[in-house]
């Protein structure tokens, strides 16, 4: 049987050792191609370069590995996804993953997620994509407690295939190996970040801002990723791209517009 | 009965025609607070700032209104309207606005709109929020033939409300006054772009692409906010962010994941 073509991306950047763990999870799965943004892009959201240039270049970066084709993109995480389909792979890849994130993408951070708008960008042109993040923003995070979960999902990912307009939000909990309960299939908890800015001044007098902020759980089911993840499992979101609320559409056309 | 306060934001920045456009508007029906970016943030989807510095400072645009408060701020549309909320306004807004964008943000396009950011992330703080665009990306684009709908859309809101977790993507077709056949309630289009990159040569001869692309509508749907504007009619689609796909999440719990 061919072995399947994996692209791999992530908005940490292409040194990030999230991402040097996807790769070498996935080698053992099929062929790998890496398109990755040359510098961090966290926080990016679905950002597109639409009014600037794009560079991309051919680099090496494991050089015991001389089979793996990487390539770094200036762009967004969006962009890269979308340069790799177009420009870079020579055939359509059977799965697209992004990731492993240092740090949460669960709940809300799911709209702020510069590595699920790459899964989603993938998703949108009808490739199966997963977004894996860690519960650890430390750079020096261990990923290998989770790498058989990583392997399980996207062996029956490829297996079943995705749903048409859907990709997958997985999220792993900072744990010990032996810790690890299983996998949970989950809906986006409820919640939002409790902005404060963090206003001082700049050496030459100007005032500037830092936005920091505490994170807010807002729902106390246990069918969500949060709940997942604070009882030691790793959840998986099914996430879409057709933001229609459409359990509204109804009240709104009771609305008095025309 | 005291006066709506009404936050208006958008992409295309504080000087854009399509907000100045919308801050007169806004100003027949309640009090107005303008924070908007210093410079246009088209296409940057729900980016946030998290890794840099926050300028914002007080300006005065339309030297003929001295009561309109009006602040530029160097982040992106979801910055400003955290920054808006937390530090620059002195009560909670009745209402957020976003726009009018110069472009179509209809159908997949609402995925990259910096303008839907702004809108959504007020709707995530728990205020009302509608973000409106045009079809036609000319600077010069005449906003007026659609100023009764715009009005009534924000009047209806402020009268009944916008459901949780649901934030209204308008938009507005390219037409005469005359030409308008009303408002239509509706679902997001399935769509996406078909990219082409143009690749060229930079004076020092380095390769570089230009992200170009042609839309792909893949929905022959009447319900859809594409039929309606093709249609003559302004697009309602009420917009959600809980993303998860609640349909499918019985499928995937049929993997063989545990």
């Amino acid at each position: 049987m061919k072995k399947p073509l994996i692209l791999v991306t992530n908005d940490d950047g292409i040194t990030a050792p999230g991402l040097r763990a996807l790769i070498s999870y996935m080698k053992e799965i099929g062929d790998v191609v890496v398109v990755a943004p040359d510098s961090p892009q966290s926080g990016m959201g679905h950002a597109i370069t639409i009014d600037n240039t794009l560079y991309s270049k051919k680099v090496m970066i494991d050089l015991e590995d001389e089979k793996t084709e990487e390539y770094s993109c200036s762009g967004t995480p969006a962009d890269c996804v979308k340069l790799a389909l177009q420009e870079l792979l020579s055939r359509k890849p059977d799965i697209c993953v992004s990731g492993i994130n240092h740090g949460s993408n669960s709940s809300i951070n799911v709209i702020y997620s510069g590595t699920m708008s790459a899964a989603i960008e993938a998703g949108i042109e009808g490739i199966p994509a997963i977004g894996f993040s860690l519960c650890d923003y430390n750079w020096d995070a261990d990923f290998s407690h989770a790498k058989n979960e990583i392997q399980k999902i996207v062996r029956e990912a490829l297996t079943n295939g995705i749903p048409t307009g859907v990709v997958l939000n997985v999220n792993i909990p900072k744990l010990e190996k032996k810790q690890l309960k299983g996998i949970k299939i989950c809906r986006q908890a409820r919640a939002n970040w409790k902005e404060k800015f963090d206003k001082r001044t700049s050496p030459s007098g100007k005032d500037y801002y830092w936005l920091t902020g505490e994170f807010e759980l807002l729902d106390k089911g246990e069918d969500t990723d949060e709940w997942a993840l604070s009882n030691g499992f790793v959840s998986v979101v099914p996430t879409q791209f057709d933001l229609t609320a459409h359990h509204v559409i109804q009240t709104i056309n009771n609305w008095n517009l025309n």
